[in-house]
């Protein structure tokens, strides 16, 4: 087994509870760090600097891009958002996980230029729970709601392109997080990443 | 996730802890059958047939292969050892695991009849460490435990052509087993073996 960390991009739709999993991973003593974004917007009541985001000016997020620090950004609504690569540095030589919550297209930017890192999709049991479970979170308006269904159609057509897929079941996001770790170590037992080297006499 | 049992094919050098591997994974409730080889050769004192053996004639033996009903088989000091398929076919439509142990030249031919068979190598930690169990067994002598290492040596130069690999540390056969459990979790989520089906409204 090789002991260096792993790079894990966690897709899905708004609603299918990757959130919730990827805290099952991170808390504890565990050996997953989640990623933090940097973005170029001005922090919301409560955000706290690096936990929430990193926020930085747009000179400065573009600044970073040209040095090569971003695996990913974006531009949203006029905000940059980004994907920071030195503080993951330090987690990977320690052998942990760095957990990365990011939608389709950042992954698979990230996926081009970190082929190493595996791709995990969650996936609703049905559309039907996963328009239920939008709904039920009563924050968002009728059109939000719409717009993100839209979007989940698009995500879910895009399935096919990850490593793994898992089927999120409800009140089962504990179950996903077991899950995630047992993909974890079936990567780091696969003869692609490394052959244990072993020494024969002459 | 995909309710197909798998085909896992286990091979190691001689003294590596295969068997004990593969008794935890049997044992007790469990969903993984240990595949039955077919042999020519006579049974031996408490030899069970069904059990450590089915016991055929080379006649009928040769009639199964033509037949297409061995996965592979070899012919070893005079008699016919393989894999019969048919009695595998219920425990894999029943979502069982079927587990082969096997040397490498049978898990190569099986692999190249079942492409989704998953390939695990069991590793010793050592060399040294394989040498001192082959002679710790205190049953061979000098010459076969000499031949054992003389084929360990090729069987350790075919483990990059394996999928995963398991260094089976002292005495942690039961984490061992749980590798192989954890492997088969992460191969049953892997998008290659199938997409979950969602419908979209129209």
């Amino acid at each position: 087994m090789i002991n260096k960390g792993l790079l894990l991009i966690i897709s899905g739709p708004a609603g299918v509870g990757k959130g919730t999993i990827v805290n099952y991973l991170v808390e504890g003593e565990s050996n997953y760090f989640k990623s933090v974004s940097a973005t170029s917007r001005k922090p919301r009541y409560m955000e706290r600097e690096g936990e929430d985001y990193y926020f930085v000016t747009r000179a400065e997020f573009m600044r970073r891009v040209k040095r090569g620090e971003m695996l990913e950004y974006t531009e949203y609504n006029g905000n940059y958002y980004g994907t920071p690569l030195p503080p993951m540095k330090a987690h990977f030589e320690a052998g942990e996980n760095v957990v990365l919550e990011i939608e389709t297209d950042g992954a698979f930017q990230v996926k081009s230029k970190m082929p190493d890192a595996v791709l995990i999709f969650i996936c609703p049991p049905s559309y039907e729970q996963l328009e239920a479970r939008l709904r039920g979170r009563n924050t968002e308006t009728e059109e939000a709601i719409i717009r993100r269904l839209s979007t989940a159609r698009h995500e879910l057509s895009l399935m096919p392109k990850y490593d793994y897929i898992i089927v999120n079941e409800d009140g089962k996001s504990d179950l996903s997080a077991q899950y995630v770790r047992e993909i974890v170590r079936a990567e780091q037992l696969s003869s692609k990443r490394g052959i244990p080297h072993i020494i024969l006499p002459e």
